[in-house]
């Protein structure tokens, strides 16, 4: 735990990890990416909305954080699949908690405006 | 686990929890009330650069997202102090693991940066 350092706003650990999950797909991303390596064209499905051009520059940077690892398979037509690095799968993880606090936040705001 | 869902951005507990530490000192605060109650003043002292305007604004959206619990005690010189609630403390507690990871990611950052 190293939250005392945290009450230095300039290295907070907090705010370095969502530096990498900015936007609003990459969170969607790592979770896709939980379940194994998968191709492009099977990102978008599992995420509609998601454009492809969106799609490739969310994955470079998440390639360049070192959250997702790149894998051209040498057959033709070449095949390139995207997976969770180590890195990726902690931050994946670390995220799961906050997510739950989140989905209790917006469960209050519906009872709050039902109530209203 | 509601990872589920996250799939549709819309509805995404990361973006609801990330959506009350937006700015850069409110995670600072969570952490710096853990230890208890505390007078606008002492969390001027406890987190230097931090302005009494920012911590006003900060402190009264982190009261109406319910993480802290505003008290005026009742003698004079009137006496105002913040809490963390149930609520707040919580979120205090799934930001741990996060911020964890982002201090693995700077120490990462400061590696390369020095392997250069």
């Amino acid at each position: 735990m190293t939250r005392g350092r945290a009450q230095d706003p300039n290295v907070c650990g907090v705010t370095a990890a969502i530096a990498v999950i900015d936007g609003k797909w990459k969170t969607a991303l790592l979770w896709a990416l939980e379940s194994g390596p998968h191709r492009p064209g099977e990102l978008l499905r599992l995420l509609p909305g998601l454009s492809e051009k969106v799609l490739t520059q969310a994955l470079r940077e998440m390639e360049t954080d070192g959250l997702v690892h790149r894998e051209v398979h040498d057959v033709l037509p070449l095949k390139t699949e995207y997976s969770l690095t180590a890195f990726g799968r902690d931050l994946s993880e670390a995220l799961a908690p906050l997510s739950d606090w989140g989905h209790r936040r917006l469960d209050r705001l519906a009872e709050a405006q039902s109530a209203s």
